[in-house]
């Protein structure tokens, strides 16, 4: 749980570089870039929070994350040069991220007693939509709506918690699964479909 | 009002449909069709929960609804061409779940005691802000922006609705009057003004 | 106090004014033009209400909003050709309408107890959520995350009213300073900046 916790918050900083890089591809301000990396790190989480009426937001109520995504930007802005040419080791980072998210999201929504399937979405969402925002604000449709494997990959997870959990499985175990056969299944379709690895802001050449 | 629940899951069933095809002329993928036909069903009544603070969401309570969208969604994929075909009669449909999506949003602001004025715009934003999402997230312009009979029709059901409560007519037929309005305004501007009645997927040709 | 509370009618007046003018602009129809002059004046504090779940919004409970809205649009649309000649004028007021929201909205989340930093933040959030909105649902990539100085006066000000509340300055001074300081920063910007000061709709020539 303290791991889970810790990858949550190195999740969001990694969101905040992802966001940041992608700001910076369209030509975005200092501000804009900021604040797109911001959304896409937090994006997901508010709306799963903003749907379940979980109140106070993660981020409102524990600054640690605010700090974390200052870092991000920061590190986004200083070494872009470098993440850039180190994508393969970030998009690691990248995918245990959206492996945690969905299993925190599913983990809160179980929390407040909801339907195992919305349990599921939710998972989803926490770990998609800071994406979604963030490319409907730089007026671009949603890259996960032509590249189904990222959303799929923490739809199977997600199922595949629900259904560890049914049997009783210890949480840990559950939670280590869970994560790990999002992270196979992203890994998977990054090596045999090179195309939906690709960056955003490389996909234009 | 056991037949306007009826009424409503049916509605939210021919939204996801709407979506769907929607999704599909934008040539997402499998998940991001299902994603928007989601979207499509559930958007209008979560934007005006959200804004009035009613929680739980209709459909994180009832998971009735999340079944009504999948089957919408399967059938929109297996039925495609028949549905466009056929969408005279399916258009029937679309206009009486926006009739009935406005009153159920204006009956649910009424009773959280909030200024009639208020209750009329919920029940406009029921109907019609699930359309709003999915076209910006299909990155276009709200098509309600350009053709605005279909807000208008939920705006003068819900003001119908509010006089003939004033005047302490009989729940049921404020309600049957209210819906009928808004049928009839939106089948008379399909009548007389085709180019308003024009499916999003064909305005292209 | 109160004079701030009038202020905040008057900002919502403005702000419904340029949304409309910003609408008008993409030749939307009428209904589209009142929708987007609505989100853009109470687009803002439901963000920032939504994200510290402060319930009821604003313009939900007090009925003066939707007014000052209604009556903005009707001037937008009567005096169109009046207010864009006059819009040195004009901009006057949407400067002071930034000032106020963005000190208002700061305090509302102190009141809400949390850290001084979400709470700049959601100040500024007050101050420029309604124009993201708008653009984005105009399908352009939000005005201010191209030209930064909008949203760094909103930050500066928030800054300076935490640094002064934090020595026990007086209330009144406080708000006095920290409107001030986003006015004058703006001014300052569109003085030695033109281009930064250009109105939507005249950037397209």
């Amino acid at each position: 749980m303290d791991l889970l916790d810790l990858l949550d918050i190195i999740g969001t900083f990694v969101f905040a570089i992802s966001g940041a890089l992608a700001a910076a591809e369209k030509r975005l301000d200092f501000f804009g870039t900021a604040f797109i990396a911001f959304i896409t790190a937090v994006g997901g989480g508010t709306v799963r929070d903003l749907i379940l009426g979980s109140y106070p937001l993660g981020w409102v109520k524990n600054i640690v994350y605010l700090n974390a995504i200052g870092i991000g930007f920061l590190c986004a802005i200083l070494f872009r040069r470098y993440i850039i040419s180190w994508r393969r080791t970030f998009s690691v980072f990248d995918t245990i991220g959206i492996g945690v998210f969905t299993v925190l999201g599913l983990q809160k929504a179980l929390l407040l007693n909801v339907h195992p399937t919305i349990a599921v979405l939710m998972g989803m969402v926490s770990a998609v939509f800071g994406g979604v925002i963030r490319d409907t604000l730089c007026n671009e449709v949603p890259l996960i709506f032509h590249k189904e494997i990222y959303a799929m990959a923490c739809l199977s997870g997600g199922v595949l918690f629900m259904i560890l959990r049914f049997f009783d499985v210890n949480e840990p175990y559950v939670t280590i699964s869970a994560v790990s056969l999002i992270i196979i299944i992203r890994f998977v379709a990054i090596r045999y479909q090179l195309q939906m690895r690709v960056w955003r802001y490389e996909e234009k050449k």
